[in-house]
């Protein structure tokens, strides 16, 4: 069992600066994240883009912004537990929560500030009942190694440059069978030149294009062996196949998050602005994973919602100190 | 007449954030502030100070921090009137304000945001009715010049680090022809040297130390020609002075601010935090000078402030436009 003061779930920005400003307060952090390194989405997918917007820096690669904030909370020697999500949240008897991952990693504290950001990134699925039993078993919702599909008949199914640009790759490199591409209107949202190439291709025969039609049944005995497909005007067709990939891009979920009894409202978890609590005394919700009304999903806002955060944590784990606000620029920052 | 979207009173590092916030929605600021140049406290007090609480930086000097502002807010052409203090706001009939100065220059503007920090500092005053007959008359509330004391008697008020070295150095150096230190209690504020040496030096009538006492009243025909001094157990007497110099420190204070018409409580501008608006619709409060439940007087509350505040700016001046919050990451800063 990890024992801290404040469990921060999810290590992007808004947790690192909160752990400085928590450490200001003498309160100690350990940090989880389900992705292998600290910083959240600055690390993981834009580490070379540069941000514009932190106060301060005209402008700051979201790498750097996470390495320096990663120092600024150096003194207050936080803890990690990284790579491993989040799964559930348990409050004990005496008060205090214990957050366990999904390897198992027990963590307990009296205050939990959820940092999440917007969660996990989860594809779009379409609403066909049983897709569900066929999930690894002839759809997939992302190509992972093109190589997976050589020689075999896919219906891919999606509008968008995801869609097209596989579609056109697997079919161009002659790696599939065969090549179905289903997409519900008769335009596309893709580039214009990868529009113009699916519609050469469907010309030619390389690919299979079926617009205005949308795959509404999946079947087969075990594996995937064919899908329905449902036109506009022409009703509905079976097309035998191998494989069915709906590309319909993906969309930020909270994940397990959703079911800890925080209040959530339009995908993320509800809070008092007066110190971003949740509707649980105890638990706190800070940065994009949060929403009140004029909620910014900016770093910025986080930063200063951590801050507020943490002086209503120190109330809950003090209620006989007062706190009186220190500036470090007449202290300076004493570490642990 | 300067003609704005947004005037900002305060060209702290608050006010400056907010005009790189509002450029991000298209609309041009104005700043006003009394001091020559830009950065209010963290430029004219502590600019060589380093601070540790800004997200994302370790450690930066004020200075730095403005100088970093200033570039960010550049690519927006931020106006600035420096050297004057804001003295009015006026409501015009087609519901713009307008701002004039102490040099009487005058801003226009849908929206006024007050980013005015602690407002001016103030030297405390002792509580004596007739004192302001004789400021400058006699009476001062800083020591700018010695040697404007020269040959004169001056009587100190006061306990802390001030009046204690004021009193060592006129008396020390010969300047003053007499020095009367007056102090309420017997024991003192400052330095341990200091108070030793105030001590050693009025042993030795270097100086004439009355404690236990407070100036409680002013004499004078035109100019100031006698204090009386009420001693704790020896009653009033009354002593002939060139001049007395009360020096009790200085202490923040709005300044012509607090006769706006906005509410006022704990000598701060209150705010609705949903937007930071004041009670007045079109005038908001961000950064120190603001207050609300849970205020923390931090700048990085500030950036927080300015960014939801020109959002709600924003709908004000231009209510049939929908604004869709764009990442700098995606789309880059443009500039006027």
């Amino acid at each position: 069992m990890i024992e801290t003061d404040i469990i921060i779930i999810g290590a992007g920005p808004v947790g690192l600066f909160t752990v400085f400003e928590a450490g200001l307060l003498k309160l100690r952090c350990h940090l989880i994240d389900s992705l292998p390194q600290p910083g959240g989405q600055c690390s993981e997918i834009y580490p070379k883009k540069p941000i514009y917007d932190i106060p301060g820096f005209p402008s700051v690669l979201a790498g750097e912004l996470i390495d320096n904030l990663m120092e600024q909370a150096a003194p207050f020697k936080p803890g990690f537990t990284l790579g491993e999500a989040a799964m559930s949240i348990d409050k004990k008897e005496d008060g205090k929560f214990v957050v366990t991952t999904v390897k198992g990693t027990k963590h307990e504290a009296p205050i939990v500030m959820i940092a999440g950001g917007l969660g996990v990134f989860e594809p779009r699925k379409p609403p066909i009942s049983n897709i569900a039993d066929f999930e690894d078993k002839g759809i997939e919702y992302i190509i992972k190694d093109p190589e997976f599909y050589r020689g075999k008949r896919c219906v891919i199914a999606g509008g968008g440059d995801s869609a097209l640009d596989w579609a056109i790759f697997l079919a161009e490199k002659k790696i599939a069978k065969e090549v179905v591409l289903v997409h519900r209107s008769a335009s596309f949202r893709g580039h214009l030149d990868s529009v113009q190439k699916v519609i050469d291709m469907a010309g030619n025969g390389q690919i299979n294009l079926i617009t205005e039609a949308e795959v509404v049944g999946v079947e087969g005995n075990g594996s995937l062996e064919r899908v329905k497909i449902q036109h506009n005007t022409q009703g509905e067709m079976t097309r035998e196949t191998d494989h069915f990939i709906p590309l319909f891009g993906l969309k930020p979920s909270l994940g397990p998050i959703a079911d800890w009894g925080v209040e959530i409202e339009k995908n993320a978890i509800k809070v008092n602005t007066l110190d971003y609590s949740t509707n649980i005394p105890g638990i706190y919700a800070i940065g994009d994973v949060n929403t009140y009304e004029n909620k910014l999903k900016l770093i910025l806002c986080g930063f200063h919602e951590g801050t507020l955060a943490v002086q209503s944590a120190f109330a809950r784990i003090h209620p006989d100190k007062k706190n009186i606000l220190k500036y470090t620029t007449v202290n300076g920052v004493q570490g642990f």
